[in-house]
């Protein structure tokens, strides 16, 4: 996509009311951001969509089927055995490295030493050194400090073997420069760092009483997953969904919300048979990249990526991301794993409490069917006689589980940028002005339709307030009737209002209305206009709030 | 209200997916709760509720004016200077003491002495003693251990001094025996323990890095006073409002989700000019007890409590508990606050952001309309003319706050409180079986309406779920073919389910369909049913679930 001056950006997330930085007042704090009044509401709506048309209307299943699905609501505080359960106090850390000069920390896989990568960006150093007799001296200190850096190892390097040079995998012993370009130090090794914020739930801060904010809420589901399945009637295959906040100390939150310490999920669990797994994983990894689609994201911009063998958990057996390209960043980056993690969590909590039939999967339909054929027997009777496993595995099995996990701010931050259009047009005096409209799909605009009399007067106002009392229990409308109309109309495009209801003199004598719609362009280039009825503007607002 | 047998209630919301011990395989973590399948229903209903009926379309001022409101929504970590500013840092602590010989650790204010109390209860004691001659010893041995107890200063108690004789303001120095019935050993002196959740943001665990998961979301609304003020137009009055999670480490969680370590809060800050809070004050306490009976909650059972001058935070000039009568217990318990919290708040972080400025509010319009007398000049250049401190305060000032702060468990605990009833009626055999049946709000309610086919054949099956895929994305409805319509409509009951559609014989002829209302109450005493046309069912409930 287009670029975006992200700073530039950012402010206006900001003088906008879509996106704060946290605590501002005292010098914010990194990696912790606020939804301001217009922020809330798309982020609210963004929530909303997933939950309609993912938990209570999915689409039918790959047969045509109806898709099961209920919600959860979990603590983010935990047991912690649930973390070890699940490998996160073991596993859940980054390699991170330290400059033993000047103390600044990196995650040893971020920092590469390619000396391919140097010798770029020397070369284009030298370049403008070249061209630029003023700032020559200058560039040829930078290049001279690039140049040190180059690693011993660098003669090995090729664009295609980068990986090999990241201080996390590079052999031991060797030298790893300071990535800074002002510092001359060295790194450390890496350390694993956990990645889990820790805390204490009791008056004590012993061990016993350490407790972790969770870093995702998929392993709620499965903790629950007997709970669930004991207090609903459902039979495989269903889905347990869950929204809420999760928290990763990243050491170097960055890009504005994308990479943030505390952040909120959109995560399914989808369990079924093993044998129709691969069928299910088909399912969602297809659904949900159509529903990114269906919300206003350009396909251009959607990037599928089927993980490779070689990056995939060793317990998956396909993973998908979706990734959408940012304006901050050449590669896409990720908005949402689609993974088939097998029987793997389910397993895990088994081991780790003990309570191995709790997380298994009893069907029942199918024994009491074949039950003709074993006579009455029960089938704890049943298991007496010593079926072989493979015997029992018909009947009783660990489900598989397919984990379409979104990130809610990744795509809140996904549809501001897709969004964003800047513009330039000539004002009344023929200057070229810039704006800004917001093009939001209706269903995710925080501000459904403003009203507006035209003027203060001839009891336009009044017809106006009217209006917009009957519609604001319906949906988020704003009602303004400050300066004039165009100036009214650019407000809204800049806060994405999709449309734009006046009543003037017409309406005074036959009810009639102009309603503007943001994204259908007239012949004059402009957004178009048309009159209808004032009873009918619900209904057209409503018929684009309808999901696709 | 009518007592309930919370251990019978809290397995009814277990067995029936409201609410499920949080981590419950790994044995719990106390004070720690998740929602289930139907939880997470009837919480969003009521968060939904309360956004739409507080934040998108409050009813009109005490002037008939328009309520401005808007949303917000902070990260519950926050810079720790916010929790300095408004005093939590310092003064958000419980007094604790601990007994020496068992360890065990209680809240002074909540250990009471008081000889009265102990005396009235060997005296009861000791009447069962004299009648029942089996459990005689052991009561003896009862009202010796409690003897023990009381206290040397006991002399001076009568029923109304008890709180002098709390552990947390008993004279220094004086002995306070062990509470437990059990042991004889002594507590410590108070000490104060601080009820945030501390953790740390970055990689090392140092007091630099320490951070504070929120108490409550109150103070990220008041750190983004300037912030929402910049980016929309508001002007005074106006509030902010909030929902979301918050944390205290309490020593001793109790009674349910009633009091837990992680909770959830509803809360706004509505910024009035000094001399109309008390108006305002008014309008928001009256407004939100409305709120709780317009959602189901009988008068009798709800309490609204002027606190009294003693109870009062030393800022505020007053404020009103909104309490309800749990099953739990015999005195109502909060289920929210109104205060009027002034400009403390404000001031506070004013004083500690050194941004005194952004925290206080200017009346342009005000200005502007006075500046005929006051010619041309802008604000900026009279405040060169030294007017005084009450000539400024016309203009610009720190607004007062009136801060209705509702938690979110709560009100579902008392709404789950509220409509559970207890039942027996005769089954088809004539004996008496229990009956449990969800009284809820149809707004509130997890499903709104349960879809039949009265047989599964004719044609009944397809009609019925064709009305079932038309109603779902609409609202939250269940299809049921199970078993005999009797016993289905008695799981909706359960439930909690307002309305029942049945698919008959009828239906296939001339597209009438039964709608059983769960609470409108038939001559046979059994909830009425009716005939309707199918193409009405989406309007009936749509009236249901309406705002009053």
């Amino acid at each position: 996509m287009a670029k975006i001056d992200m700073a530039k950006f950012a402010k206006f997330c900001k003088d906008n009311g879509f996106i704060f930085q946290s605590s501002e007042i005292y010098g914010g704090l990194n990696g912790f951001w606020d939804y301001g009044p217009l922020g809330v509401e798309l982020k609210r709506n963004i929530k909303d969509a997933w939950w309609l048309d993912m938990v209570r209307n999915p689409p039918p299943g790959p047969d045509g089927q109806e898709i099961r699905m209920v919600g959860l609501d979990c603590s983010i505080i935990m047991n912690p055995k649930v973390w070890k359960a699940s490998g996160h106090v073991e596993g859940f850390s980054d390699p991170m490295v330290d400059c033993l000069k000047c103390k600044k920390r990196f995650r040893a896989d971020k920092v590469h030493f390619a000396a391919a990568k140097i010798d770029d960006a020397t070369r284009a150093l030298s370049v403008e050194a070249d061209n630029q007799t003023d700032a020559e001296p200058v560039l040829r200190e930078k290049i001279a400090k690039l140049q040190k850096k180059k690693h011993p190892l660098g003669a090995l390097a090729t664009a295609t073997d980068l990986q090999f040079f990241s201080a996390s995998n590079l052999p031991h012993g060797y030298p790893r420069p300071c990535p800074s370009e002002d510092c001359d130090g060295t790194l450390t090794e890496p350390r694993a760092f956990n990645l889990m914020f820790e805390s204490h739930a009791g008056p004590i801060a012993s061990e016993e009483n350490k407790v972790y904010l969770r870093p995702e809420t998929a392993q709620g589901i499965f903790a629950n997953y007997r709970n669930v399945l004991n207090s609903t009637r459902l039979k495989l295959p269903f889905g347990i969904a869950q929204i809420g906040k999760a928290f990763r100390n990243e050491i170097n939150p960055r890009n504005f919300t994308f990479r943030s310490r505390e952040f909120e999920q959109m995560e399914i669990e989808f369990f079924c048979h093993p044998g129709e797994s691969m069928k299910w994983y088909e399912y969602w990894r297809d659904l949900r990249k159509r529903w990114y689609s269906t919300l206003g994201i350009k396909s251009d911009n959607l990037k599928p990526r089927e993980q490779g063998t070689d990056e995939l958990a060793h317990y998956s057996i396909g993973t998908t991301d979706i990734e959408y390209l940012f304006p901050f960043s050449d590669e896409p980056q990720e908005l949402e794993g689609v993974a088939h993690r097998g029987a793997f969590d389910l397993n895990a909590h088994a081991k780790h409490s003990g309570k191995v039939d709790d997380l298994a999967y009893f069907d029942e339909e199918l024994w009491n069917n074949d039950s003709q054929k074993l006579a009455t027997r029960s089938f704890k009777e049943w298991l007496k006689g010593n079926p072989t496993a493979d015997e029992i595995g018909r009947y009783k099995f660990v489900p598989h589980v397919i984990e379409p996990s979104a990130g809610a701010d990744r795509f809140t931050l996904a549809v501001l940028c897709e969004a964003y259009h800047e513009d330039k047009v000539p004002d009344k005096d023929g200057k070229l002005e810039e704006r800004i409209v917001m093009r939001f799909h209706p269903r995710l605009a925080p501000v459904k339709c403003a009203i507006f009399p035209l003027v203060n007067k001839d009891g336009m106002p009044e017809k106006a307030l009217k209006l917009y009392r009957e519609l604001k229990p319906l949906f988020n409308v704003f009602y303004d009737d400050k300066g004039a109309v165009g100036r009214r109309y650019r407000r809204q495009d800049e806060i994405g209002t999709p449309f734009c209801v006046t009543i003037d003199g017409e309406t005074m004598q036959n009810d009639s209305v102009t309603i503007r719609e943001r994204d259908t362009i007239g012949p004059d280039g402009k957004p178009a206009q048309r009159r209808i009825n004032l009873s009918e503007v619900k209904d057209v607002i409503f018929k684009a709030l309808s999901p696709a």
